[in-house]
């Protein structure tokens, strides 16, 4: 009568059964501890939001190709959030006069983007979004880089896994803009070729340069190879040591330094995207040698209030994806074991055991035991089976001799042990798990 | 240069800033752990599901007048999903050989509605699911509606502050079809009549029955103006004590006695919205005599697996949204104590302490203590008052003279109490927490 209707998901979104949501709570809940041990609070937001949200701020790419945009019936040109940032900003430069600044802020909202997925890309996602408002000084960027090194650290991972690559909006526009003279196109061009050097072929970075920069190709194709910040100022002229970029940089990785974070490096190639990034930008690298890749990152926003007619508040942020860091867990060996979903399991013998058998579940559950009942009346070998597939430690039987002395064994599925009980010594009952 | 944007959020949905987010938080706790007491395991999807899973099975206007649904650029019609069960129901179709019955599964999704916004209906709303799958038996009921009962007693309600409905589609069907054996379209206007029943305005319902069903149109408003049960079934031929609805109902309400579940009532009033549900449905009302309403429902939806061309699963559950339920948790003063963002506060008198100041919250990190640090170098008594306002319960001041001595005193911001302390007393402060 009816077409069927197929059982796959939408292209590029994940079903989470039991076994997949167990990890994502399991990453969700280390960001979350981490993250307010530093006294974050949680918001969130809907994942609808007015197209134009994107429109004024992020890289037109972003939101011209790669977001989910639809009109709605009143007319209403709304997208799935690309990402978190304007949101925040949006609800922020709302309520602005309530707030005392600063502002220590995360959520873990999921993300749309429409691309075709691929290994560590999917078209939705989840990121922790963490932000700090109000704070001009460079102890932001110090306070929430030590949250991103934190969360890995509290993932399992250990401080020569990662690198945290640190640069600046302004030393790349000093570059481009002063000590190159470059145009604007130009200088767009080139940041977009920095961006993507990774990503090209052996040679394609320097010849694309060449051919932009005719002249002082060179001379910028070395500066850009330095190996370290040193080398790098030292190609400088002079005067870079008076740069408000050079100088923030140098303090930064110093304070950081003092903060016990000494994986942290001066990459002159880091650019990250969006557009509304105004000083300090840094990316977390795997530094796993089979496959380096950057696995978060963020940078200082000062200007993006802006954008709704709002007083200037500076901000500090980063997002690091499920999908990414679910990754690093599996080759790093840190996945977390999947959890039973009882503690106990109940098998019942018979109908006139269930009321038995749920009173004293009921008793269990009162006591923080997460106990589940067996109904099926099937033969008590298939019900153990059905606890031990499903990985319950612990069962009780309950049959007619139950019933009548009050007296039960809980049984251990893995080492075979068992101990007889009553209903009044359930506290003894939550002791042996 | 760029137009200004607004910083109101879409139409119909929420911004949650952090103390609304915290309620929302609580919510969402006391609903898994009530369910994860039962044993339930978690799930999860995307909000984005391809059109068609609604076609097959919800009201019809659900699916054409109120979804987001429209077109990606690949020319798929996705939605954005009004309801958890098609999900659950297309997951479970797709690994049905992988799993052992019964599942017991839940999840908390946003879901969303194109509807015009109204008290206690949102365009999104996020909705607590609940559901056993693979069990025929009114087993099955006494569980999920035992696990309603308990999420709302877990939030403080009493049983008397809520009365569960209970009705079942058999009964319906056999009252419409065999009884005044109206045609399928007949029997069709006058259910969805009996759904609307209680938002007609008085007389309204009788005078559409009498037009719907003219002849026994009387016999039919007796019938269903039954004051309980007993009533009900002494006005219905001799025969209906052989119906498997009616027997339903009574072995229902007997077994929910048996565990403690006094306040289920029988309602031959109540319908429930969707197409699928098979047999019991149940609704849980608020018995506040100013404001009775609906609080959530659910019922047993067998065929539902039919849609996906595989073997039917018997299944029950229910939906149980946020929105109302934080409506009830204000209405009968139960609602959560906004959380503090940090269980101390650093206050920093001068830049050479920010050091120490930064060393002493890393220690206190590690101990679960949540720590910030003030790095604004304000005066200290604004940052005092920053912590007050913001609820934070302690504060530590550093300044040289903690510095040199390493000893500081931890003060109780509502006890005006101070304890010294040095750093390697750090187990002892979170004693003082």
């Amino acid at each position: 009568m009816t077409k069927k209707v197929s059982t796959e998901a939408y292209k590029g979104v994940r079903d989470f059964y039991p076994a997949d949501m167990a990890v994502q709570n399991y990453i969700f809940k280390v960001m979350k501890e981490t993250v307010e041990s530093f006294g974050y609070s949680e918001y969130g937001a809907s994942v609808l939001e007015p197209s134009d949200l994107y429109k004024a701020k992020s890289g037109e790419e972003i939101v011209n190709e790669q977001t989910y945009t639809f009109k709605d019936k009143g007319d209403r040109e709304v997208s799935l959030r690309p990402e978190m940032t304007p949101t925040v900003a949006r609800m922020i430069a709302g309520k602005l006069k309530e707030f005392s600044m600063p502002l220590r802020w995360y959520s873990i909202p999921n993300l749309f983007r429409y691309e075709n997925p691929q290994r560590g890309r999917m078209r939705e996602h989840w990121q922790l979004n963490v932000d700090i408002f109000g704070v001009k000084s460079i102890e932001a960027e110090v306070e929430v880089i030590s949250i991103a090194s934190q969360v890995l650290k509290n993932f399992g991972l250990k401080d020569e896994n990662f690198e945290i690559r640190i640069n600046s909006r302004k030393i790349i526009n000093y570059i481009l803009n002063d000590i190159f003279a470059l145009d604007d196109e130009t200088a767009e061009k080139v940041s977009k070729l920095i961006d993507k050097k990774d990503k090209l072929k052996d040679g394609a970075f320097e010849e694309a340069i060449r051919e932009t920069i005719a002249e002082r190709s060179s001379e910028f194709l070395t500066l850009i190879s330095s190996k370290n910040f040193e080398e790098f100022v030292s190609r400088l002229p002079q005067t870079a040591s008076e740069n408000e970029g050079i100088k923030e940089i140098k303090k930064l990785i110093s304070r950081l330094e003092e903060v016990g974070i000494t994986n942290a490096v001066f990459s002159q190639n880091l650019m990250r995207g969006f557009d509304y990034y105004t000083g300090i930008v840094f990316e977390v690298y795997d530094t796993n040698p089979d496959n380096r890749r950057s696995v978060f990152g963020g940078g200082r926003y000062d200007d993006l209030l802006d954008i709704f007619d709002k007083e200037k508040v500076p901000a500090f942020g980063f997002g690091a994806g499920d999908v990414i860091i679910r990754d690093i867990l599996e080759t790093y060996g840190l996945m977390p074991k999947f959890p039973a979903p009882a503690d106990i399991y109940i098998c019942v013998m018979n109908e006139n055991s269930i009321g038995f058998a749920q009173d004293l579940a009921q008793l269990l559950r009162e006591k923080k035991v997460r106990t589940s009942v067996d109904f099926s009346f099937r033969k008590v070998g298939d019900q153990i089976k059905y606890a031990d597939k499903n990985k319950i430690p612990f069962i009780i039987c309950i049959g007619d001799e139950e019933v009548t002395s009050g007296k039960f064994k809980v049984k251990n599925l893995t080492t075979g042990e068992q101990t007889e009980f009553s209903d009044s010594e359930i506290n003894e009952i939550s002791k042996l798990l």
